[in-house]
């Protein structure tokens, strides 16, 4: 649990580049025997019981060694590869990725290339994924935006694809409100993809993280979104989508949210909206919760309801009975409304709204004058 | 079970307007007793035991008998008074109002003016609300508009307040399908209101229904909405909130549905719209299902999947007294019960079982051989 020393950081990069992601044996073997002995095993093609697989998987890449080079390209760029020995590792999001029921499909990060000064632990410690269409609209690019400068100014890390549309839109949020973000790319960390979004991540990297576990070099292809898509998940206490076709790859990183037991939101929209049939299906099926402003997304991430970042003030009606909540709900906005009719849309007997009527005139939280009961 | 005379008529119309709405106490007076009994009763303030509180109810109102009055601005206006002992009132729908844990708060009409020539069974028979806010977006009415119009046309009628906004822009909707709709009012049944909305209203007699359980002349008041709210709920087998602010009608009118076991839909929208606040509410609280076009609203009135009104023809059981129903309802799908049994399992008392029995039987709908009742 300290950081590598050369030698086997370049055993780290190696094998980082020597299998495409994501191989849970691969994670295996260094983890059985260490970095060193695995990369020699793979390098000399001789496996230990158990692994031969890894001969097939490591076979078209295991006699090109980038590594010294890899780690030189990522140096030039300000990044620097993160691995499962250090400190810095995000183990405990990962840990569901590592376990035997996903591993068929997903499986853990060998290591993680990542372009930013700040800890990966510390951006990924607190973090909520806010994905969507790239095909956003201005109402899911308005929405995104707001998330995510409202969850970056309430110490969240926003984290999400770093692509056109609803990704680049909450980045962007989480810029403005000078507060922390992150980028998962599908492709190398020298890679600005998409193009268009170059000095974003730029931004990105300066102000937050840009992360992938994919080698430097690496294009952008369609299985590595799918790939990527399970790391923003694993790495967010909760996933939002703000909006979705019917389908999209915002609705795999959701399916992946709910394949790691993370809370999963969906932001409603008009129904006249194709890019809002993903979210309305979710929400509609019980596989996401309807999230209508931040606090209904810090709330999802916080199930508990404790307020980890910041103590929320108390409510002047905290501490009511119930009774008194129910009378406190039955009155209008505006106007007033006589005892029995308070007593007919609360639908308590006239005795127990009497009762919690005076204790709330008493809290100074309801005025009786005249006959007509009204909020204060 | 057939047309009331004329004396029975006055005296339905006499105790519909003698006591504020909802009155369970009332109408279980006339079960017992009969209306004109009933009507004598309260006219001459002698109850019987266990009535005494009708007393207090009907003080007000008792000495003016407008019931020749009433009737006869109802013969003006093409409308009708439909009891409770007729064949076309839709006891079904209404039974839960009747049930005790909701008679506290609502129970059922004593009786219900109808203006417009269908039958109110039938058009109640397949019903689904479509409800919301009165200061509507252009988003809400062209969605209530469009269920509106969409249910019309798959032969539900579509049920709502006759208010300004969502409620106006479902019955237009429905009316320009050339469908069935049904305006429940908060008002007398010669009071348009909201005026603005005098000629949809004649338009909804024409075509649908307009229905209230208020006397002619009665003005439209807050508590009397609120009351309104559970007839819309009771008959329609869903309700679906179209737009809804964060305390508004429609949540009355949702909150009855659930408290009447009928599935409640609400259509999501912007999060940026204050009229989609509610509905967001209600789905994110797990009240309302987020419906989000025409077919997930008549799946959820229609949750087994099948389809009541394409193979449904008018059902027997229509225009059967609660008693009935629940004598009905205490048969078993196979075999026989004593009396006795019966009496069990309805809960009802003997006399009523043996009289409901006895009605039944006549209407061909059980049979009673060898001392076992059971289904025809």
């Amino acid at each position: 649990m300290s950081a590598p020393d050369e030698q086997e950081l370049r055993a780290w990069a190696y094998l980082a580049a020597v299998a495409e992601p994501p191989c849970a044996r691969l994670v295996a073997l260094v983890d059985q025997y260490g970095v060193l002995d695995a990369a020699r095993a793979v390098r000399e093609r001789r496996m230990p019981d158990g692994y031969g697989e890894l001969l097939v998987a490591t076979e078209a890449r295991c006699g090109s060694d980038t590594a010294a080079a890899d780690l030189e390209r990522c140096a030039e760029i300000g990044a620097r590869l993160v691995t499962r020995d250090e400190l810095d590792w995000p183990g405990w999001p990962l840990l569901p990725l590592d376990q035997a029921d996903t591993a068929a499909r997903g499986g853990g990060p060998l290591a993680l290339w990542v372009r930013g000064t700040g800890s990966l632990v510390e951006f990924t410690g607190q973090a909520i994924a806010v994905v969507g269409s790239r095909a956003a609209t201005s109402y899911g690019d308005y929405v995104a935006g707001k998330l995510g400068s409202e969850l970056a100014a309430e110490n969240w890390t926003v984290l999400s694809g770093g692509a056109y549309g609803i990704d680049g839109a909450a980045h962007r949020g989480a810029l403005a409100a000078h507060g922390r973000t992150a980028a998962v790319l599908a492709c190398g960390i020298d890679r600005d993809y998409p193009a268009g979004h170059a000095a974003l991540l730029t931004e990105i990297a300066r102000q937050g993280l840009v992360v992938t576990e994919y080698p430097p070099g690496t294009t952008a292809a369609k299985h590595r979104f799918l790939t990527r898509n399970r790391l923003v998940a694993a790495l967010s206490a909760a996933t939002v989508v703000v909006e979705a076709g019917r389908r999209s790859g915002a609705a795999n990183t959701a399916a992946w949210a709910r394949k790691l037991g993370r809370p999963l939101g969906a932001v409603p929209g008009a129904i006249t909206s194709a890019t809002s049939v993903g979210c309305h299906q979710m929400i509609a099926d019980g596989q996401a919760t309807l999230v209508a402003d931040t606090a209904a997304v810090i709330a999802l991430a916080e199930p508990d309801g404790h307020d980890t970042h910041q103590q929320s003030p108390p409510r002047r009606t905290d501490g009511l009975s119930p009774e008194q909540f129910r009378v406190i709900e039955a009155l209008p906005a505006r106007g007033g409304l006589r005892l029995d009719e308070v007593v007919f849309v609360s639908g308590l007997p006239t005795p127990t709204v009497r009762a919690a009527l005076a204790g709330l005139e008493v809290a100074g939280l309801v005025d009786g004058d005249g006959g007509l009961w009204e909020l204060a």
